[in-house]
C-alpha cells in the first residue's frame, strides 16, 4: 500500500498541486494574502489526512483555512479531500511549521488549531512539542490580537504539560474540557485519530488559549 | 459507632476546645491574630479529620495553619490528633467558611488549601463548590498580593469546572496535574480520602492559583 501510494506520487500531487503554497516565505508580510480575499485566517499545525480542516472549511465557507503537514504522503491524501469537495477557502504548506518564525509582521490569523499534536514523549524532546514556549512566542506573532490557539489531544501528559505552558507562558485559558466527548462541548469536527481514538474509549481534552 | 462518639462528643470536645476559636469574628480585621505570633499564615477550608493540616503543621513549624471544618463529630478527631502531637500551631474553626465574606480587610493569609472538597454535583449546587468565583472573590481578600490556593481533588467533573473557574476569574494557574501520584511532585502531605482513593487506582488532580 506504502509502495503503490509512492508510486503513484508525483501524479496524484501534481493533481492537487494548486493547492499547496510553495514558496510560503512570499506572505511573509503578511499571511492572508495566501488568499486572494480578505475572509478570516485559521491555520492548522499538523493537518494530518486532512478530515478535519476539510470539515471545517464545509462548514464556514467564510473563513479561510491554511493547514500545515510535513508528511507529503498524508498531505497529498488531505489535498485530495479539498479538491473533491471542491473547496476554495483551503491551502496547504508541506513543510516544517517553523517556517513561520521567518514571519516579521501580526499576521492577523484569528484561530490556529493544534489537533493531536506529537506528544514528544521524551523530556529531552520537549522543545519539539507544538505546546512549548517557543511556539507560543510563534504564535503570538501569527495571531491578532484576541486571536487564540484550540488546542486537543487524547495524551493526558501533553495535555498536561501544554496547560503549564499555556499558563506559564501568561495566556489566558477558556473552555478547558477533561473528556471533549462527554462535555457538552457542541460543534466538535473530529480529525480521523480522534474517530479511531475516542471509539476505544480514549477522553478527549481540550481547551483554548487567548492572546490578549 | 457513630452513637458512641456522639455520646461522648462533649467530652471529648472539652480536651480540645483550646484549639477552637468560637467567635471568628472577633479577627475580622486581621485574621493572623488568631495566633500570638506572627507567622505566615495558611488556611485549609474543610480538613476533614486533619491528617493533612496535622502533618503539614509538623512539617512546618514555622507556618501557623487554621483549619475550617462544619461537621463538628469530624473536628474533634482532627483536634484530637493535633493534640496528641503537641503542636502549637494549628487551630480550628468549627461552622461555614462562609463566615469568612464577613472580613472587612485584607487578612495577609499566604496560602489556602483546598483539598478533596465536595465536588457538588448538580449544576443547580454549583455555586457551592468552593472553587466558584463567589469563594474565589473571597479568597482574593484573605490571600495577600501573591497568595495562593492549592486545590487538588479526586473528581475530575470538579477539577475541570475548578480550572475554568479559575481561569475565567484570571488568576495565574501553575503547577497543575492531572496525575499527582505519578508526577514527581515531592512534598506532597495525602489527606485521609486521598490515601484511600489512590490506593484503589483513581488518579488525583491538583493546582496552584495564584492571586498576583
Amino acid at each position: 500500500m506504502r509502495m503503490r501510494r509512492k508510486k503513484h506520487r508525483d501524479e496524484r500531487f501534481e493533481n492537487c498541486s494548486e493547492l499547496f503554497i510553495d514558496d510560503i516565505l512570499q506572505y511573509k508580510n503578511d499571511l492572508r494574502a495566501v488568499f486572494e480575499d480578505d475572509k478570516p485566517l485559521h491555520l492548522e499545525i499538523g493537518c494530518g489526512k486532512g478530515k478535519f480542516v476539510c470539515e471545517m472549511a464545509q462548514l464556514h465557507p467564510d473563513v479561510n483555512f491554511l493547514a500545515f503537514e510535513k508528511n507529503l504522503d498524508v498531505a497529498i491524501l488531505a489535498g485530495e479531500k479539498v479538491l473533491n469537495a471542491g473547496l476554495k477557502n483551503v491551502k496547504f504548506y508541506c513543510g516544517d511549521a517553523n517556517v513561520l518564525n521567518e514571519f516579521e509582521t501580526e499576521s492577523r490569523a484569528d484561530i490556529i488549531y493544534l489537533n493531536f499534536s506529537d506528544p514528544w514523549k521524551k523530556s529531552k524532546q520537549k522543545k519539539r512539542r507544538l505546546t512549548h514556549e517557543n511556539f507560543l512566542s510563534m504564535y503570538g506573532k501569527l495571531l491578532k490580537k484576541g486571536g487564540a490557539v484550540y488546542f486537543k489531544t487524547d495524551n493526558q501528559k501533553l495535555f498536561e504539560f501544554s496547560l503549564n505552558s499555556f499558563a506559564d507562558f501568561g495566556l489566558r485559558l477558556h473552555n478547558i474540557t477533561l473528556d471533549l466527548h462527554n462535555s457538552g462541548f457542541e460543534g466538535n469536527v473530529m480529525t480521523e485519530y480522534e474517530t479511531r481514538f475516542s471509539e476505544m474509549g480514549q477522553p478527549i481534552y481540550r481547551c483554548e488559549v487567548y492572546f490578549d
